[in-house]
């Protein structure tokens, strides 16, 4: 398989889409295949929500920030974790469900990671352009009032979706030996994490972002700028509300 | 991309696996690829141990309750949620990480995922059979202990890995109306539910497991065997706990 062994390795995010529609047949096919990806105990634990009508897009751009890839997605798909739909089947099949509780979140919250990642790869196999909207989970609360989720449904990837109108960015990676390891944790000095990082660093366009942003370092630009702590903090805060809403918490 | 498209259709978990070796280099060049994975604001936020070693092996598959493919795999890969690598290198960089907190962890585990799919989809269309060992989240506790995880890495997928003896098992799944819905989410009547299950409920083999359980419907033996709601309490307060342990929470 030289194409996809090909696509792989090439693969971007795109984040500027042409005005070009996709038809809702051709999402249909992409969504039929990605429910053949893995499940837990083949439970399904996901439901997708496709916003394609204006004005449900107008809601939810800002509630993305208004991000680029937000903007001229023909489609922003909402995945999200599910225990709803399953639950009511126990109910009606005189069963009693136990899944108001923060494990059956966190296997629901994997089950729409893993078919979100199954769409993205289908729908990018088959010439579409995709961006993840992680500002998903920032606005869960209200995203979820728009899209008008019961009980145990939680959104947890939103996905752009379009025809690209240019390749993406090009965006560096950190090196095998970073991520990956054998049988234990690698325990790195500090002097190592610093070379894990060195081409990051060094990457043009990060490089370019610190002067920008009048900072000392690209780390600087991620805590002081990008993802910052209050702001994380207040998203925690806001996102265990909405698990104990939805009762999982 | 015929192939390709056929594969997503015909995908199926395995969980019976031949006696013979993946070479390192083979994964190796899989984790490569898959790190070209969509990730939150390029911050690759996972690890992935590869356990290969028989006396961590015999270590893992007991916590994985001893399922079959965690059994024959000729690798277990844990891939976590991991903020730790990151955070340092903010530190050795002049930066304050901020990630201390629950919304980083559901960003690092939706970039584990994400990742972690991705090793699956490379792998199976290289011809290696995969499993997801749900267990992982079960026990991370003792996992972390294992893999000698440092703070704020916490474990959240498990792929079994190997070249299939079998094709996998045939299971079934629901129809597009249950898992995708246009605009907002659907109201579904009881008789909606039922209907929507009516093909899982009537599946041969779950029709089995009905019979050989004494159980009365398909979602008893979740309710009261599979997935029980004691089981489900214990597992979540310990992985609270290991997320309080991380400083995730």
């Amino acid at each position: 398989m030289d194409h996809i062994d090909n696509y792989f390795k090439e693969r971007r995010s795109v984040r500027k889409f042409m005005d070009r529609e996709v038809p809702d047949s051709m999402i249909d096919s992409i969504i039929e295949r990605a429910m053949k990806a893995p499940t837990t105990g083949n439970m399904q634990l996901y439901t997708v929500v496709i916003s394609r009508e204006e004005e449900a897009l107008e809601k939810l751009r800002p509630l993305h920030f208004n991000q680029p890839a937000s903007m001229g997605a023909k489609a922003l798909l909402t995945v999200c974790a599910d225990f709803n739909r399953f639950s009511r089947w126990c109910e009606v099949s005189g069963a009693v469900p136990g899944y108001d509780n923060f494990l059956s979140f966190i296997s629901a919250m994997l089950d729409a990671t893993i078919f979100a990642q199954q769409i993205v790869t289908i729908a990018e196999t088959e010439g579409l352009g995709t961006c993840y909207l992680g500002t998903v989970t920032y606005n869960a609360d209200q995203i979820s009032d728009i899209l008008e989720l019961p009980d145990m449904v939680v959104p947890v990837a939103c996905i752009a979706l379009g025809w690209p109108e240019d390749e993406g960015e090009a965006t560096e990676r950190l090196s095998l030996e970073a991520v990956r390891c054998f049988e234990k944790y690698p325990k790195f000095s500090d002097d190592e994490v610093k070379r894990l990082y060195v081409a990051k660093d060094d990457y043009p366009a990060n490089a370019k972002y610190v002067k920008e942003n009048h900072k000392e370092s690209l780390a600087q630009v991620f805590t002081d700028i990008r993802y910052p702590k209050a702001m994380n903090e207040e998203f925690s805060m806001r996102f265990l509300e909405l698990l104990k809403q939805k009762r999982f918490l």
